[in-house]
C-alpha cells in the first residue's frame, strides 16, 4: 500500500505541487488528476518549463532582472533614462510599474526584502551591486519602491543609510488614498500619512 | 523584447502554469518566481514528478483506479469485500470514501461523468468494463457514489439502464442533510428529499 493515494507517482506529484505557495494537498491531487486527463504533452510541457526556468534562467548583470541573456531589454534601451534607478523587491513590481506606462528609468531588483520572520537579511539582497553602481556617479535618483510593509520600510531605511553619504537623490513612491476610495473606507494610518503628506492641488487629481 | 516577462523562459514557465485548472497569469508568475528563489532541486524535483506521473501511471486493470501495479491495493486486498462496488468518479472521490473508514467493498472509478457540456459521453467512462464485472456474476451489489448533481444523476440513470437486467442490487448512498447542519439553512431540494426518504429512528444519529 502506498499511502492514501495508491500510486507512488500521484504521492510524488501530489507532496511536489504542495512546496509552492498556496497549494495544500487537495488542490495538489486536484492538479495531479488534471494532468493525468489532459494529453501527454501538457505534463511533457509544464514538466519541462519548470526544469529549464530554474537551470537556464540568467539575471541581467546591470539591474539583475531575469533576463535571456547578459543585459535585460530595459537595461539595453538607449530610450530609458538611465540616470533614475527604482529599487524594486522583484519582476512582479518591476511588471506592474511598467504595465502603468509612467516610468521611463531603469530598475534595479532586490530580490527580495529585509525580513527577519522569512530569514532574508541584507546579505541576501543585491544592495552591494547598488551601492557601487550610485557610487559610479551616473545615477541622478534613486526611487524607492518597496512594498508599505514594515519589511518594506526597514530595507527603505537601510538602503537609505547605505547612500546617505552618495550625492544622489533619494525618493520613495507617494503613499496615499488609492485613487477611487472613499475615505471612511482607508485604514487609519493611511488616512493620516496622507494627510501629513498633502500635495499642492493642481486643479485635477487626473480623474476627470 | 520577450513581452512583459522579460525572459521566454518565464514566459513558458507562466502559459504551462495557466493551463492548471484555477492558475491565472498572476498566480502562475508567482509560482514562477518561487521556483526561481528555491534550490535548483526544488524545481528539478517537481519537473520530473509531472513529467513521470503522466508518462508512467498505470491503472488497476480491475477497477481502473490509478495503480503503481497491474492492479491497484485495493483490488489486491484479501480483506475487502469483492462482491460490493462503489462505483466512484474519480481517485478524490475514493480518497474522501477511503477516509471515512465505513467502506470495506471495492471499488469501480468511471473515470468521469457524463456532462455534455464538459464533452464527457459515456464513450469516456469504463461503463463497459463495469458491465463485464457485474456480467461475469461475482457481484451481488452496486453502490452509486457520484456527485449530487445533474451530471451525477445522469449517469446514476445510465448506469442503472446498462444494468437493470441483470441480476444484481443497485443502491445508492444516501442524500439529506448534512450532519452538524441546521434545517434553515439547508437549500429545499435536500430538505424535500430528506423527508421523502426518511429513515427509521435508531435512537441515534450517529452524533451521541
Amino acid at each position: 500500500m502506498t499511502g492514501n493515494y495508491s500510486s507512488v507517482l500521484v504521492e510524488n506529484a501530489v507532496d511536489a505541487f504542495t512546496r509552492l505557495p498556496g497549494i495544500g494537498r487537495k488542490t495538489a491531487l486536484r492538479l495531479a488528476l488534471h494532468l493525468l486527463r489532459q494529453p501527454p504533452e501538457t505534463a511533457e510541457l509544464l514538466g519541462d518549463a519548470i526544469k529549464k526556468l530554474r537551470s537556464e534562467i540568467q539575471y541581467c548583470s546591470i539591474c539583475h532582472n531575469i533576463s535571456d541573456g547578459d543585459t535585460c531589454a530595459i537595461c539595453r534601451n538607449p530610450k530609458r533614462d538611465h540616470a533614475t534607478v527604482c529599487v524594486v523587491e522583484d519582476l512582479r513590481d518591476m511588471i506592474a510599474i511598467e504595465n502603468t506606462g509612467q516610468y521611463k528609468g531603469v530598475y534595479h531588483v532586490l530580490g527580495g526584502i529585509i525580513s527577519p520572520m522569512e530569514g532574508t537579511g541584507p546579505g541576501d539582497l543585491t544592495l552591494k551591486s547598488l551601492t557601487t553602481k550610485v557610487e559610479s556617479g551616473s545615477i541622478k535618483e534613486v526611487i524607492m519602491a518597496l512594498p508599505a510593509t514594515v519589511e518594506g520600510d526597514t530595507t527603505n531605511f537601510y538602503i537609505f543609510k547605505l547612500l546617505r553619504n552618495i550625492p544622489v537623490t533619494i525618493t520613495t513612491i507617494a503613499r496615499g488614498i488609492p485613487i477611487g476610495d472613499e475615505l471612511d473606507y482607508t485604514d487609519e494610518i493611511t488616512l493620516g500619512r496622507s494627510i501629513l503628506n498633502r500635495q499642492p492641488y493642481t486643479g485635477t487629481n487626473g480623474l476627470i
